[in-house]
């Protein structure tokens, strides 16, 4: 995603606290008394403008969604998003996904979204990889017991790695589609980055992953 | 496959014992009797005309094939092959892979390839393939602990399918390759399906895949 600078952004969002939370540690544990209903809770990690998440909040208004994206200047066009279209089932963390287990409680989260994230295909960035082990460390201490994870990427080489890392990790695959624009699948919600890559005629490649019953 | 009716194919195949076994059950659990070394055992199930495990043999003399293929009026191929560049540690048993656990004692096999099997897309014939989960516990029965299965196809939707079945059953898997021809894959033996396919221009899929240890 390019970074331009935008020395307005951080005072634009500031000024938005009812739709970026700016303190997500002393939400920890109680999301839903920040929310105007309890209902399930939503996340996905690495929002970027937000698209996907905010028209998720609106097609499902019976779940909380929260946005996080670590860059300022990206997430502004997720709160500007909400400022020109109101919903009131959605936040936006301008966060580091690493400290996530900051963020929510033990098995606070329904279901965990990743969409188009970051490939970091060198090895020696593998730790940055969302779908690395010590992401699905933090992601299994949040998500509840049939919790979910949601991946998208048009990345066929981090695809292929989600795969096994998530399986060597103890999760179940399934509704795995290596082609998601050519299969049956409904209601599928697009992102910006999956937009644009589908419109080149990129395949997207999907699946949900679940913890194995203990 | 196509079926043509060869009434000299039994008489061919019987008349050469010493390629294909007609009694896979009596060698159950002392396979290594039945070969020239003891040495590692690798099983291919539906073999098809061979060309696979025969090249297999060629290139690993330190490992003994069995190929498994249920026409006579295919197998009758990879029979030919061995005669006409004869190997010791390949053998050929025309069977249905149904009855595999007859054939191999408990954890008698170190690996298993599947290639290019049958898709059967309809729901109601999902018992057929064989990376169903009635075919994987016969597998698991035969294979060694530390043993693999080495699946390729160009069969998108079975090929979605054999990651929810095997993770879901509780295999690892590892080396995965949603387009094997143009990965960075050495040593790639190719059968007579993927010769075809890959020509076409079609992806080539693979992945291996192990017993999680208890
Ligand atoms: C390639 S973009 C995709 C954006 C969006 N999900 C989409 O599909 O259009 C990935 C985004 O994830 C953000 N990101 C990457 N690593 C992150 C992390 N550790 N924590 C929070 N955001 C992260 C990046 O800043 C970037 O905006
Ligand atoms: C599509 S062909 C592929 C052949 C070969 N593996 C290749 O890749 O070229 C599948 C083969 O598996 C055989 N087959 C299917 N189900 C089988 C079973 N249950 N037991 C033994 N062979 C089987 C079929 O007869 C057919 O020859």
């Amino acid at each position: 995603m390019r970074l331009r600078n935008k020395p307005w952004a951080m005072e634009f969002i500031d000024s938005h606290p009812e739709i970026r939370e700016k303190n997500p540690k002393s939400w920890q544990g109680k999301w839903d008394e920040r929310f105007n209903k309890a209902q399930p809770l939503f996340v996905e990690v690495g929002t970027g403008k937000g698209k996907f998440v905010t028209d998720m909040a609106k097609e499902y208004p019976d779940t909380n969604f929260i946005g996080i994206e670590k860059y300022e200047s990206i997430i502004v066009s997720g709160v500007q998003r909400v400022i020109d279209e109101p919903v009131d089932n959605l936040l936006f963390l301008q966060e580091n996904a690493h400290n996530i287990t900051d963020f929510f409680g033990a098995k606070e989260v329904d279901r965990i979204y990743i969409n188009f994230t970051d490939p970091w295909p060198k090895n020696r960035h593998e730790k940055r990889r969302l779908t690395n082990k010590f992401f699905l460390e933090k992601y299994e201490e949040i998500l509840k017991e049939n919790g979910e994870i949601h991946f998208k990427t048009d990345n066929q080489a981090l695809f292929e790695y989600s795969i096994e890392s998530l399986t060597d990790y103890g999760f179940l695959l399934k509704n795995v589609s290596l082609d998601l624009h050519n299969s049956d699948m409904k209601d599928n919600i697009m992102t910006e980055y999956e937009e644009k890559f589908s419109e080149k005629g990129m395949r997207i490649y999907r699946l949900e992953a679940s913890l194995r019953k203990q």
